[in-house]
C-alpha cells in the first residue's frame, strides 16, 4: 500500500494525497517522544501507542509530540488519523521537496520548514525538511530520520529556563520556529567566513580552483535564500496574529522571528552581491596576471629582435663587407647591440612599462 | 466555412469569434469518450452523438467528455452549441498558441493550460494545449490530436483509487489540472539532468557545441518559464474559491497545486540561475585554456630568443673575434647557452609561471 | 491660426491646448467618411459636411466617422467643436507622438493606440498613431494620412459577417481596437524571422554586419514594446467594464483583446531575451573564431623557433666546432631537427591543441 | 542670524527648520515681480513692499509673485511670514538641493520643480529648482538667480492667449508646471541628439574620446531620470484631484502633465537603454579593430618564421653540404621560400583569414 | 546570569528574549545622564539611581535618559523594568546586529536606528546602533559605548535655539532622528569625494589599487544603503502619524525626516551607479593600455622579422650565389633592408595603427 520514490517527478501518475515518502532513502526507525508540560512540571513519554496519544491530545498542559524520521509513512498515516490532518497534509509530511509554507486549517495550523545546516566537509548547505502541526493546546513536530533540531529547546523546557513553561503551544510553536530560523545564522556565517577565505586566497593564488569554489559557494546561496524568501511571508502572517489559535502575547515574538528572517534575507542578499564582487575581482586578477606574463615575455622577444638583426646582418656572407675587416669591427658590433638595447630599455621606462605594476 | 491557418499572423484579418485552427497541421481525427461515474460506478461512451451528449451533460452523475484533436473546428462548433459556449471560448479551444489563463463565464469556467513534455530526441519542450471547462456537474476537456495527457485520471476512476468517485466534478477538474502541472516536475528534472550533464562535461571538453547546448536549454528554460507564470495567477484565482462552482471541499486541493506551481516557479529560476552561471563557468574555462595554451607557447618561444641572438652573434663574419679562435670557444658558447636557459627558467618558475594550473 | 511643428521641443512656448500638428510632415487632404449601419444595412457618406456630420450624430444606428489624415488641424478643430471634444483630446489626435492611453470624459472615451507595421526594405517597425472616440452611438477613427488599417473592419461591416452588424458602436471601437493589437502579431513575426535568420547566419558569417543587425534588432523590439506595454493598462482598463459607454455584451470581447495584449508583450519579453542571447553567442563566436587563428599561427611560429637556433648553432664560425668536420653532420642536424619537430606536435597534440575545434 | 552653506552635510548641525541658503553662492539681488489678472485685464507690480504683498494676496483676481533668486534668505523669510509658509517649507525652497515633490498644507500646495535645460558646452544637463505655492487665489513662485524659466507663461498672460485669463491660479499652476515639464523635451531632444552623433562617430573613430564622451551621456541621462521620476508621483496625485484648491476644470490639464512626465520618463528610458547598448557597440568595434591588427601583424610574422628557417639551414657551416655546392642551389633555396610562402597563403587564404572583414 | 557574545551565531542555544550583548566588545562603564526641560528652562543631572529614574519619568516636563554604552546588560534589565520595556525590546537594545525598525507598544514606540560615520583612514563606514524608546513626555535613547551621536541636540536644549524647548518628547525624538539621518549626508559626501578621487586617478594611474579601492567603495555603497532602505519604512510609517503619542504639530518635521532619508537612498543609488560605471571605464582603460602595450611591441617585432630574413638569405655559404660577389652587393641588400621598413611603416602609418591613441 504504501511505495517510496526520490523525486516528485516519479510520483506522477499516482493520486493526489497518496502517501508516499519523497526524498534521500532512510533506514533508521521512526521515533517518537511526547513532551507534556506546564508552569508546574514536565513529564515525558518515549515511543506511545495511539491510545497514549488520543489521551494526551486533550490534557490540559501543552503537549509536545517530536517525531523523528517520516520516512515509515504508515505511522504518519496512524497519527494523520488521530490528530484529523487533512491527507495533503499528510502528503505533503512525508513529501521532503516542500516549499517552506503555512496551511491553515478549521483546527490546526500546518507550517513547513527548511532546517539548514552547513556541512563543513562539502561545503554545502544542507536542508533538512521540519513540519510543525499547531493545534489547540499541542504541538506535533516531524523532522527527518537522523536530524534533531530541538535539542535547545528541549533543555529550556526540561530545565524550566525563560519563559516557555508559562506559557501555551504557540510559544512552544514559535520557539521551536526560532530555533530554526536560529540556525540561519550559523550557516550564514560559515558561508561569510568561506567567502572571506576566498577572498583572501585571492591575493596568492587566483587559479580554476578558486572559480569553482566561488560557483560553489553562489549556489549555496541560492540555497539558502530559497529557504528564506518563502519564509518571509509566513512569519509576517503569523505576526498580523490572525487565527484564534496564535494568542497576541506571542505575537511580540513572531515579529522577533519576522525580524531575524529579514535580517537573514538581508544577509543572503549581501552575500550573494558580495560574490558576485568577488568573481569580477578574480576574474580581473586573473586577466591581469595573463597580462602581466605577456608583457614580461614579449618585453624580452623585443628586446632581442633587433640584436639578432644586428648580428645577422654580419653573418652575412657579401665579399665586400668594409666593417668586417676592420679590427675593432666585432667590439663596434657588440657596442652597437648593447646602445640598441639601452634605448630600447630607456624607452619602455619611460612609458612606465617596465615597472607598473598590474 | 472553416479555414485553417497556422500561426496568429495569418488570422489577422477574421472577424473575433472567427472558429479556425491556429496551430501544427495534425490530420487524426477527432475522438470524443465520455466517462461517466459516481461511487457506484463508472459507465463509458465512445463517440456519442449530439443527442446522447445533450442528455448525459443533465444526468445527477459527474460526466466527464474527453475531447481529443481540436482540428476538427466543426466538432467544437457543434459542441459549442450544445454546452452553450461564448463564441470566443470557442475560437480560444481551437486556436492552440494561447497563454494559459482563466476565464470565468455565467454557467461555467474556462482554463487554458500547456500540458508539457521533454522530446529527448530533439532537447526540446513541447507544449500542447489543454483545455478545460467546468460546468455543473459536467467537465469537458481538449487535447491536441495524438496526445492524451489524462490516462492516469482515467485509470484511476476507473480503478476506483483516491478520492475521486467519491467527489464532483469541481474534484475532477482539480485531478485533471494537477495531471498537467506533475508533468511539469518531470519537465524540470530532464532540463536539470542536461544542465547537470553539461556542468560534468565543461570539465573534459568546454567547446563550442557546449555553448550551443547551453543556449538551447536556457530557452527551453524559458519556455517552460512561460507557461508556468501564468498557471501562478489561474490556480491562486481557483484557490481563493470565489466562483460557487468550486467547493470548499476542493478548496486544500487546488491550494495544492499552487504549492505546486509555486515550486516549478522555484526550480524553473534556479534552473535559470544556474545555466547562467554555467555560461560565465564555461566562458571563464575557455578563456584560462586558451590563456594557458598561449602561455605556454610564448615561454617557449621566449626561451629560444635569447639563444638564437647567441649563434647570431658567433655567426658573424668579422675577421677579429678573439672567440672564435679558442679552441674551446664553441663549448664555452653552448655553456653560456645553457646558463641562460637556466636563468631564464628558474626566474620563470619562481615567478610561478611554469606551474600555475590556470 | 495653426501652426505645424515636428518635434515635442519644439512646441515648448505655446499654450496647453494648442491646436498643433507634431510629427511627419504630410501634405494629402485629410479624408472624412461616414458609414452608417444596423443589422438591417449598411449607408456609406463620403466627404459629409458640418450639417450632415451633425445629423448624422444623432441617428439611431451606429455611425462610424473614419477620419484619414491629421495634418490639417481645422478640420480637426471643426470636428471638435461638432462632437463637443475637450480641447486637449483635440491636441492629442493631431500630435502623433502620444503614448498608447485611455481618457474618460463625460459622454465620450478617448482612446489613443499605436498601429505598428513592419517595413521589409528598412527591416523597421513603423509607427502610425490611431486615436479612437467612443460616443453613444457613434465611433470617430482618426489615423494618419496615407495609412488605413480599419479596411477589414469595413469589409466586416459591407459583408454583414461576424457579429458586428448586431451589436453597438462600443462593438465597433472594440472591433478597431482588435484590429490594431492583431497587426502586431505579424510585426512580432517579422521581427522572430529576422532573428532567426541571424542565428543561422551566425553559423557561416559572424562578421560585424550580424553585430549591427542585432543591434538593429534590439531597438525594433524596444518600439514594440513601447507601444505594447501602456496597451495592457488600456485594455485592462476597458475589460473591468466600469464605464456605462461599454455594455457587458462586449467585455468577453475586450478580455479577448487583453489576452491578446498580454501575449504580445510576452513574445516580446521572449524575443528580447533570445536577441540578447543570440548577441552573447556572437560575441562568444568572434572571440572563439580570433583564438582559433591565434593558436594556429602561435603553434606555427612556436615549432620553427627551436629548429631555426639549431641552424643557428651550426651557423657560427667557431674555429672548433667538431660536428661541422662529421661527413654526416648535416644529416644528422637535419635528423635532430626532425625529432624536435616531431617531438613538439607530439606533446601539442596530447594537450590536445592541434585537434580542439574551438 | 542668517547663514549660508554649500552642501547638505554642512548643515549638520543646526536645528532643523534653520534658513540656511544650500547651493551654488549667488550674488544677484534677489527681484519680486507681481502679476494680477483676470479676464478683464492684466495689472504688474515690481518689488511691491510687505503691505502690498499682503494687500495683492487677497485680491479677488489671480495674482503671481514670482520670486527670482531664493540665497537672501531673510526675503524669504519675510514672504514665508505674509504668506503664513511652515518654516521647512521656507526652508525647502532656499535649500536647492530638493528632490522634486509635493506637500499638501491647509490652506497651500507647495512644489518643489526641478527645472532643467541642457548646457551645449560642457554637455550637461543644469538643473536650477523651481518651487510653487498654490494658495487661495494666488500662486507664489521662487526660481533660483539668473534663471527665469517662465517667460512664456507670462507672455501668455499678458497676450490674452489661450485659456489662462479665464481660469483661476489652479490653472496658473498647472501652467507653470506644465511649462517646467515641456523643458524637459528639449533637454531630452538634445541628449538624443549626442547619442545620435556618438553612435555615427563609432563608424569612424572609435577612441577614448568616444567611451568619455558616452560615460558623461549616461551620467547625463541618470540626472534627468532623477529630476522625471518623483514627477511621475507628483502629478499623479495632482491627476487625482483630491484637493480643494484643484478645480475639476484643471484635472483634464494636469492629467496631460502626468501623460507627459510619463513620456519624459519613457524616452528618458529608452535613451538608457540606447547608450548601453552604444557601449557595447563601442567596446566590441575597439576590440574586432585590436584582434584585426593583431592578426595582421601575426601574419606577417608567421609567413617569415619558415623562410628564415631555410635561410638558417643552408647558412650552416657544416663540411659536407652537398646542396651548397651545386650550382643552381641558392636559387632552388629562394624557390623553395617562394613555394612555402605561396603555400601557407593559401592556406590563410582558405581558411578566410586573409579576407574576412572583422 | 549575562553572558556577552560577538556574534548572532553564538546566541543560537539561547531562549528568546536573552539579555546578550551582541557586538564589538567593550570595555568603558555604561553612562547614564538625564536631561529634564521645558519652555522655562533645563536641568541636568548624572548618573541617577532607580527612584531618581522613576520620579522623573513621571514629571510633567520633557524628560530625556541617554544611555551611553549597552554592553553592561544588567543596567539595561534594570531601566527595562523601571520603563516596563518587553523583553525583546530589551534583548533588541543590548544586540547591536539589529536592522532599522520601528515596533509599537501599548506605552512606548521602540525604534532602532544606525548612526553612521566614515572612517577616513580604513577609508569605511562605521555604523553603531542607536535605540530610542519614545513614552508620554519621555525619550529613553541608547547609544554604543565611546560614540554620542547626539551632542548638537544637547546644545540645542542647552542654547534654546529653535523650537525644541517649546515642543513635547515626540519632537525630541524627532530630533534626534533627525540627527542620525544628518550624518549620513556627511558620509555620502565622504563616499562621493573618495569616488571623484578614484575617477581623476583613472586618468593618470589605473593599477589593480584602483581596483581595490572601488571593490572596496562599493561595499561601504552596500552599507550605507542597508542602513537607509529600512529607514524608508519607518519614517514613512512615523509621518503617517498614526499613533497618538506622536502629535500632528510634528508630522510635517517628520515628512522632512522622511525626504531627507529618500534623497539619501536616491544620492545612495546614484553612488553605485557611478562606482559601476568607473569599473567599467577601468577596465576599458587597463584593457586599452595592455593593447597599446602589445601593438608597440608587435609592431618592432613585426618591422625587424622581414630585415634578419633579408640578413639570413644572405648569410647562407651556397658556393654559387651572385649578389655575393658584387661589389657593392652589401650596401644594396642594406637598401633592399631601408626600403621594406620604410614600406613597412607607410602601410602601418595609412592604417592608423603608429598614430591612433587607444
Amino acid at each position: 500500500m504504501f511505495t517510496r520514490v526520490n523525486s516528485l517527478a516519479d510520483k506522477d501518475s499516482l493520486p493526489p494525497g497518496s502517501l508516499v515518502h519523497v526524498g534521500e532513502e532512510t533506514t533508521g526507525p521512526t521515533r517518537i517522544t511526547v513532551l507534556e508540560y506546564d508552569a508546574q512540571g514536565v513529564h515525558a513519554l518515549d515511543e506511545p501507542d495511539s491510545g497514549e496519544i488520543a489521551r494526551l491530545r486533550d490534557e490540559p498542559q501543552v503537549v509536545w509530540f517530536r517525531v523523528e524520521g517520516v520516512h515509515q509513512v504508515e505511522i504518519i498515516a496512524r497519527l494523520g488519523e488521530i490528530f484529523g490532518l487533512h491527507p495533503l497534509v499528510q502528503e505533503d509530511i512525508v513529501n521532503t521537496q516542500q516549499r517552506p509554507k503555512l496551511e491553515e486549517y478549521d483546527n490546526y495550523l500546518f507550517l513547513v520548514l527548511k532546517d539548514l545546516s552547513f556541512d563543513q566537509e562539502d561545503q554545502e548547505v544542507v536542508a533538512r525538511q521540519v513540519s510543525l502541526i499547531l493545534g489547540r493546546g499541542w504541538v506535533l513536530s516531524f523532522s527527518e530520520s537522523g536530524h534533531d533540531p530541538f535539542t535547545a529547546v528541549v533543555e529550556r523546557i526540561n530545565g524550566g529556563r525563560g519563559r516557555i513553561r508559562h506559557l501555551g503551544a504557540d510559544y512552544l510553536a514559535y520557539a521551536l520556529l526560532d530555533s530554526v530560523v536560529d540556525h540561519y545564522f550559523g550557516v550564514l556565517e560559515s558561508l561569510a567566513d568561506a567567502s572571506q577565505e576566498m577572498e583572501s586566497e585571492l591575493d596568492t593564488a587566483a587559479d580554476q580552483r578558486v572559480l569553482r569554489t566561488l560557483h560553489q559557494l553562489k549556489r549555496q546561496g541560492l540555497r539558502l535564500r530559497k529557504a528564506v524568501w518563502p519564509l518571509r511571508e509566513v512569519t509576517a502572517w503569523l505576526e498580523r496574529g490572525e487565527h484564534e489559535l496564535v494568542s497576541p502575547t506571542v505575537r511580540p515574538y513572531l515579529r522577533d522571528v519576522y525580524d531575524h528572517t529579514v535580517q537573514v534575507i538581508d544577509a543572503t542578499e549581501s552575500l550573494r552581491d558580495s560574490l558576485a564582487s568577488l568573481m569580477d575581482l578574480y576574474l580581473s586578477i586573473v586577466s591581469n596576471r595573463m597580462n602581466q606574463i605577456m608583457k614580461v615575455l614579449t618585453i624580452i622577444a623585443t628586446l632581442f629582435i633587433p640584436l639578432t638583426f644586428i648580428a645577422g646582418v654580419y653573418g652575412m656572407n657579401f665579399k665586400n663587407m668594409p666593417e668586417l675587416e676592420w679590427s675593432w669591427g666585432y667590439f663596434a658590433a657588440l657596442g652597437l647591440m648593447g646602445v640598441v638595447t639601452i634605448g630600447m630599455l630607456i624607452y619602455f621606462w619611460r612609458k612606465g612599462w617596465l615597472l607598473s605594476k598590474e
